[in-house]
């Protein structure tokens, strides 16, 4: 006799809808029938530079080790990270990419009865990551499609445990400034976990945009999470980390699961913090990339959501799944927002000058059709 | 003003104890001040052979693609594994190494309210799983410290969901046979999940020992947990997976972390599987390297539980901690498994040859002092 284990599951696992990620190339390849050469996937906003040649050196190195389980404690990564913030070893938290360190804050803060507090058109995992655990998500509506900071300021309650914020925003590249966090963080009840989720802050280069770990002493109830999976061009070994207090780390310690780094991701991603060149050439080809996009979407006709992120949310002003779907067929994978809230826009990771053109050529085609 | 963290976190996490892993090479290295290269480590199951040479080579192929997002689907492993099991797509899921398995179990079925059973002298991440999501962990008293199938049935109650067992086990190295698992299977309620932990499966050759992939057909509530750790010699990168109906399969997609495999280890993983020749050898050197313990361990007048692992938990009728403080002392590195009710044994890898050699000499002078 057979049993229906999705009725026996958690409550808040039968209402998930897991996460969609962003299409394979070798996916659509084989659903085409196109040559994976031809397609470029600007989806996933991952860098498009290739791999820094330090990670890759540091990978090298340890490849005789690979029988060996990975250092648990990641000793030498957080120690190159305390070097480099200038925090104490007991303040950081490595994550299997930082999706593991915003799902370690759900499983050790949030529970049925409880809630967690985020923007409309914020990233996906904070709803999901919250349902998983039977915790109520309570959506804020944007401003200007970025944070109301007053407004989620004004719907934490007595049961709300968690504030998710990101800056820049993904997928909407909107961004907040110094001041704007301070008067937040003041204001923001010292019980309630503040997760400021800073993805794409390397590429956020200026004074525009606070520096998260330069507030973490002065608010215990602040954790930063950051990814090497961005700007430090490593998403395919799924290294995040999280800075706070000892204390929210010693609890993420718990829940944590003892090997979720790999030590390849360990070794890798200690080089590439070191490696400047590699980042400085990352932000520098974001900012051209972005401008040869706001160019060509400037020629289109079309319109934009300014980003301080290393994407760009397009807006065509109507339901975007056909263009996405035509986009699909010239081999150009980009990134629908539906499940954003966002149908009529289309997000575009940045990509290399050739990419790039690639993009606005099949975005010509299609828009012309 | 600070706030207690630790307080506001759920129950269960409130009195978790973290896992705690064999010590690292580098580790006792700091401590002591010894040489690395000097010290063995016998630890943590670990395969002594080094890596797989197809596995790297397959590595080195993935390389050119790091900034790119692994396959969230995991598809080209998981085709490899339905064909290697004859199995369909649909019943595999893959983890970040086992241990991800048998969080993903708990994060689905288990929480306060219900229950997990599982025997004494069983793997630490069953009651840390179980306990992290506010559940109770059933702990049933072993049979000649292996698990005792009756008692484990008898435990099992209305708000049972999960029974975790382990063929062989960790780390007592004990087993049971397919007429054992058969009647259990036969008489485990339906609606209860069966996790049968068979991260050893691999070096017990013969048919002593059940393969749990031929029990699937029949039971739609087992799982089958398996991982390229040991055997498969690729602790470093962390992959397991789970067989099972399609069913339980899905359940646990919507909890699974999008990316939890890295790219490196989808890839190494799909080559060592292909690798029989280092699975042969796997088992060559772990059978030999069981057989010089025995011998060495006899002529010390110790005595030990018979194992179908790569490990061997040996009897020193007496607290093994000072044992194990002196061997840390010689460079060599065992498992002490006093947290596993076992105060009188330590749990010994099968090494290399000059590895158990160094091993037996270090504690014949240990035994001697």
């Amino acid at each position: 006799m057979s049993c229906d284990f999705l009725a026996l599951a958690l409550p808040g696992v039968q209402k998930l809808s897991p996460y969609v990620p962003g299409k394979p190339v070798d996916e659509l390849a084989r659903e085409l029938n196109l040559d994976p050469a031809g397609i470029v996937k600007l989806a996933s906003n991952e860098n498009p530079l290739g791999p820094s040649p330090k990670a890759l050196a540091a990978i090298q190195n340890e490849l005789a080790e690979l029988t060996r389980y990975p250092d648990g404690n990641g000793f030498v990564l957080k120690e190159a990270l305390a070097r480099h913030y200038n925090l104490n070893l007991e303040q950081i938290t490595l994550g299997n990419g930082s999706n593991d360190i915003l799902e370690m804050v759900a499983h050790a803060w949030l529970g049925p009865g409880l809630n967690a507090v985020f923007s409309a058109h914020a990233f996906a995992v904070y709803p999901i990551a919250t349902q998983a655990v039977g915790a109520q998500g309570k959506v804020v509506p944007a401003k200007d499609w970025g944070h109301d900071l007053e407004a989620l300021l004004a719907a934490i309650d007595d049961h709300t445990r968690v504030v998710f914020i990101a800056n820049p925003n993904n997928p909407t590249g909107t961004w907040f400034g110094p001041q704007a966090l301070e008067q937040f963080l003041q204001q923001v009840p010292s019980r309630v976990l503040v997760v400021l989720d800073e993805a794409y802050i390397e590429y956020a280069e200026g004074d525009e945009l606070p520096d998260g770990m330069q507030f973490l002493a002065a608010y215990p109830n602040l954790l930063v999470s950051r990814t090497f999976s961005k700007a430090y061009g490593l998403a395919a070994l799924r290294v995040g980390y999280a800075a706070s207090s000892p204390e929210i780390a010693a609890v993420l310690n718990r829940v944590r699961q003892p090997f979720n780094v790999n030590s390849l991701a360990l070794a890798a991603a200690t080089a590439a913090l070191e490696d400047v060149d590699y980042l400085q050439r990352s932000r520098q080809a974001n900012t051209a990339g972005m401008q040869q996009l706001e160019v060509g979407l400037k020629a289109l006709g079309l319109s934009w959501i300014p980003s301080r992120g290393n994407f760009i949310a397009v807006d065509f002003g109507r339901d975007a799944a056909p263009i996405n779907q035509a986009l699909l067929h010239q081999g150009v994978i980009v990134r629908p927002v539906a499940g954003y809230a966002m149908p009529s826009f289309l997000r575009v990771s940045i990509g290399t000058e050739q990419e790039n053109a690639r993009f606005l050529q099949a975005l010509h085609e299609v828009l012309s059709q």
